[in-house]
């Protein structure tokens, strides 16, 4: 009697579904499931995320359908860890991973998205590893894990699994032939998760490509709206300049006319650096809020470099003593960042020392693992370190560039301010942190690369200029720069501006190019575009907050059909209407696909048919740009500097017989668009006649329509 | 009351030794100690090895005495894993973690010994990932694990834990002087094995570095003697060669009486090699019994390439489909090897239808992993694979290679032959496994280096020869093949001989180098110096089997207290008393450190003093070899190849003085050496008198000693 109540105990246990072989389903937001399986881990991506979902502009999108059910989506927990299975296409073309480096298009690839600071041969390695893909067929797949995990991504073929037999074959004669791809019908990724016992995986619904990521943007909070002033120029000043020497760096800038919105200072602004003390160097810094002040005064925005290893030399040390990991680095404190006390501390001091004084940013450096950077084996702490508040050094390394941004930007956030900081780690759901990244790594082509990559999983990312081989690499790199998230020049390691001198030992010996005054005119002009284009890029950080629409991303997002585009991985969609094709200094002609629809040469107005490619070319002062027809280029009269009153005088350059786009207006510095404290400005080009048409609470109308300027 | 027995049950537990907590250790041979702590892996390094420890040999080496107190090394378990802490002293020097390719002395650094094919950014990734490392000091450390483990080598600094201040830094100007290695005072290595429940520590004591080697070589069941043809020449002939080709190219060897004991058979020998079907191809090999014979009687030794994945077209397929792991590789199954059954059913097969029918050896590849050969991940099987023995797919990757050697090996031992194999991965206790490592990575200096680490770990490397760059590169390679454990031209992909055309492209249009015969005549040259050192090296390999004493191995193991030997990894001991310092196509020139005492020029006879460092040269048809005072070098008279009846002619060369060394003289080709059947041939120089002495049981006299030969 008592056996049968006990098999009718566990028949009931099992239709209540508490049985723990079954996989949890809730749709946590609309169009994103979440599964559940096991005995998920504490400290995974998402619980760190204090965002509330979008719910009501994910709402506004379309119903996504999955290509498979989602039941088919496989989770085993074996002694070894957590396996996950998803059905894969055979035509499915999958990208992702965060800000990978050496490949795009995932598909039939191993990747093992790991923070590093040098990601060398493709292991999946990057300063920002997102256990995220996504699938041209529209849904995207994330494992809420900060875990070392492998995805197979059609790239395994099971025993007994029914596959499609592989044509067999007996070697070659060459390395060639006999390690050519044997391309492999696999009908699955599988994840694979070391150490978990359970796992959540969270799926994003589309219906299309651009809409997986609008979810999975507006998911976590929506997107950064940086501050305005984040899309002008950002220079980096050499690591030992003092006071003084800063101040006639701001000086060049403004006598010169050449536009800059940040100057940014690097170690020696602390009485140490490695690790950090995060007090003045009098010897450098004599009086700091003078300095701020006077620099703010000429349109400047100060940003100072540091990272999170705490000195003992530094006020924080004694207060975070008791609440960091167990291992330091360069002798500093790792403090523990999974614990809101200790990012609380960290962030107060942040606040009090330097935001307040009116320190507009901070670059958060060094918060990325390495291999063996520089022979060194001693950058960060060991995985095996243990944290007070229980997060393993496994989990902390994936985490530790996200808590930071988090730790910082909370202090801006509380104090209703803006800004645009500078980070070399992140991590999944932090669409929301205005942080750009930034690496030490500087393959022209890989930095182009990052930026169609950086779309497909919430990121800013900032292909920074620093020496130059040639002229020509400057100036492609400087167009790459401007069309970007972030036109950042880090001199830390130079005396003069690169376009003064583009070697590193001439620079710093002053002796400056022959033709300096004719590359600084060209960069100058390159800066003026960049500053002409701001409306455009913030009205496309606009969507990106408000729709979760990536400013920066690859086409296959916008033409997730087109087989053509499933591999190209140096052309990218800027806003709506833009599509980018950056040079390098191996060429000066270069391959371009233009999708369907007809598209216009930014520079020259010429029309092409789209579903081609075409060979282009660009000069060193153009922007190497395409424009689809049907859109709405409103470019401004360049200013050298942003601030809330900066007016915005604009032609609008429109393409096609019919075209549109809208405008953001605000005050630039503040949240208070999040109170709906801004304007739409509607811009319609109809029958011969275009149209201005603002909406909405913001007082100042900082955008003046002084023309129309039609392409067809 | 009855709580009170419940303590002193406790009580009495842990004074059993049953306590969970407590380390357990036993010294489990002479000189070797295990420490128990958890619940250890079954699939680890040591319960693969059959062999018997010698234990004899090692109660007859000095007592070792460690350099710290053995409960001073920490084991803890966490979820996590296993983390293992050594002690370590300032000015201990690491060596070892298997064939490690990037880096020599391991302090300060991070290691991963994981295996791997393509072993860049030297992570620690290599073809032979041992969990063992050796300190200058006189003891080694061996983490008895498969699972991926990664040492901290004095690499990092805990919090609290009394180290000594490191030196603040507040940056610097440049990348170099930013990034420099900031020299830690760490004391302990730290061993972290994720997923590990318990861990096994096996310590080997010296006193002294050689003899902590001779511990382990002699613990694994003492070094490899291959077979004495395997001390000559092999020649790897191109994938598409049939029969009659491979007969032509046997024939221009004899022809032209360069030395060649062994041919190998490359991929197409067989019907289906991606995956493979172990069933010659009668497109090829229409008859291979009689290829065999014929190739027998011109002296040849026939080797087979293969790796272990199984085809369906393979007779082995049906009986292994149970006995194989979840996943495929190259549509083939993956034996279960940890299994004896899938191991026994693998090896009988190729018992009776290769090694029966005279097949002298196998080359073994593919069982690495890769990173990303090739731009293809669908190399071998993935991490979290399943096998029916229950080995994960992780562990399986470390020990694939160490158990497919023994698979092999174990179908010669059984029948009384000896071989040497060629094998692409390998593992810890492996010592005794006649099988040659090699690698498709080809960096010269790369090559010498894995020489010098091959020794720490009980490793065979053989530093191939494919195309050349330039003849200099040709001939310097050549010189380091003759150099090592094997020699080796691998021509899998060319027409000719290497020495014929160094040029792929040409080589397979047969456009041969206008000087071919010159070059050709050179390489002989050196063949006939290999097969001259051929007595010498065959008794460093009796040293090896019955003394532990690595035949090829580093400076640091003989001068283990010499500074200035401390990261010298491009000269290298060979047996008792020759010190090669290879030269590649960078320079004509090289220094040299020659450690104390007297040391001789092999080509010239000229006298140097140890203790400091020379410039050296070496023509391309010498050997950049010096022989240590008291030494005598027994030089053969080149065979062209090795039978059982081989009769060598020595002339002594006598360097010094006094002089000694031994000959080990049996048939070369069975195990009867282990019953005994062998003899030692003592030569002593003494008052200016060359003395040959023969003891023991085997009858025939293959040494004849012709004549004294005395360099001052």
């Amino acid at each position: 009697m008592k056996f049968k109540f006990f098999l009718l105990f566990l028949l009931l246990l099992k239709y209540a579904g508490l049985d723990a072989q079954t996989v949890q389903q809730v749709e946590v937001a609309p169009g994103v499931i979440k599964l559940n399986f096991g005995v998920a881990d504490k400290f995974n991506p998402y619980n760190f995320c204090d965002q509330k979902p979008a719910v009501a502009a994910m709402k506004a999108l379309p119903k996504g359908k999955l290509p498979f059910d989602i039941k088919d989506i496989l989770i085993s927990i074996t002694d070894r860890g957590a396996v996950v299975e998803v059905p894969l296409k055979d035509d499915e073309q999958l990208y992702g991973f965060g800000l990978q480096v050496g490949s795009f298009n995932q598909r039939g690839l191993r990747k093992k998205p790991i923070v590093n600071d040098n990601p060398l041969n493709d292991l999946g390695y990057t300063h920002a590893p997102i256990p995220f893909y996504v699938s041209n067929k529209g849904y995207g797949i994330l494992i809420n894990t900060s875990r070392y995990t492998t995805f197979y991504c059609g790239s395994t073929n099971k025993l007994n699994n029914g596959a499609k037999a592989l044509s067999e074959s007996n070697g070659g004669n060459s390395v060639e032939e006999l390690y050519k791809n044997k391309a492999n019908a696999n009908g699955s990724v599988t994840a694979d998760i070391p150490g978990a016992k359970g796992v959540e995986v969270y799926v994003f619904e589309g219906p299309e490509l651009l809409q997986v990521l609008q979810r999975y943007n507006l998911f976590s909070g929506g997107g950064a709206l940086p501050a305005m002033w984040g899309l002008g120029v950002k220079y980096r000043v050499k690591a030992d300049f003092t006071q003084q020497q800063v101040g006639k760096m701001a000086a060049y800038f403004r006598d010169n006319h050449m536009p800059c919105d940040v100057l940014g200072l690097e170690p020696k602004w602390q009485t140490t650096a490695y690790s950090c003390s995060y007090v003045w160097n009098p010897k450098y810094f004599p009086s700091p809020s003078q300095f701020i002040d006077t620099m703010k005064q000429r349109g400047f925005h100060i940003n100072l470099w540091e990272h999170a290893f705490v000195n003992p030399a530094s006020p924080l040390y004694e207060p975070l003593k008791t609440k960091a990991g167990n291992y330091l680095v360069w002798n500093g404190l790792v403090p523990d960042f999974a614990d809101s006390s200790a990012s609380n501390l960290f962030a107060n001091y942040h606040k009090q020392t330097f935001v307040e004084k009116g320190i507009s940013g901070f670059k958060m450096d060094e918060c990325d693992n390495s291999n063996l950077a520089y022979g060194s084996a001693t950058w960060s702490f060991p995985e095996h370190s243990s944290f007070p508040s229980g997060i393993d050094g496994e989990q902390m390394h994936q985490m530790f560039g996200v808590l930071y941004q988090k730790a910082v930007y909370n202090i801006y956030k509380q104090m209703n301010i803006r800004t645009l900081l500078d980070v070399r780690a992140s991590n999944a759901f932090a669409s929301s942190y205005p942080a750009a990244l930034y690496s030490d790594t500087y393959d022209h082509d890989e930095y182009i690369r990052m930026v169609t990559n950086s779309g497909f999983s919430g990121l800013i990312w900032s292909p920074e200029v620093r020496e130059s081989a040639s002229i020509k690499d400057l100036m492609r790199r400087s167009q790459t720069a401007v069309l970007s998230a972030q036109t950042l020049y880090n001199s830390w390691y130079l005396t003069n501006p690169p376009w003064l001198q583009i070697n590193v030992e001439k620079n710093n010996k002053n002796e400056l190019l022959a033709n300096d005054k004719q590359i600084e005119a060209d960069v100058r002009t390159l800066l003026n575009l960049r500053m002409s284009l701001v409306p455009y890029l913030y009205n496309a950080f606009a969507d990106y907050h408000f729709k979760g629409i990536p400013p920066f991303r690859a086409l296959i997002v916008d033409y997730p059909n087109d087989k053509n585009v499933y591999n190209i991985s140096n052309e990218y969609m800027i806003g709506q209407g833009l599509l980018a094709a950056p040079l390098t200094d191996k060429a000066d002609e270069r391959k371009v696909y233009l999708p369907e629809g007809v598209w216009y040469d930014f520079n020259t107005g010429q029309k092409y048919t789209g579903g081609k490619e075409y060979s282009i070319t660009c000069n060193y002062t153009g922007l190497p740009l395409f424009v689809k027809e049907g859109t709405i280029l409103p470019l401004a009269e360049p200013v050298e500097y942003i601030t809330p009153s900066s007016k915005f005088e604009i032609t609008c350059r429109v393409y096609g017989k019919t075209a549109s786009t809208t405008l953001f207006e605000d005050d630039g510095v503040t949240f208070n668009y999040e109170k709906s404290t801004y304007n739409t400005v509607a811009l319609n080009y109809i029958n011969n006649k275009g149209m201005a048409k603002r909406s909405g609470n913001y007082k100042l109308k900082r955008y003046n329509i002084k023309g129309w300027q039609v392409i067809q």
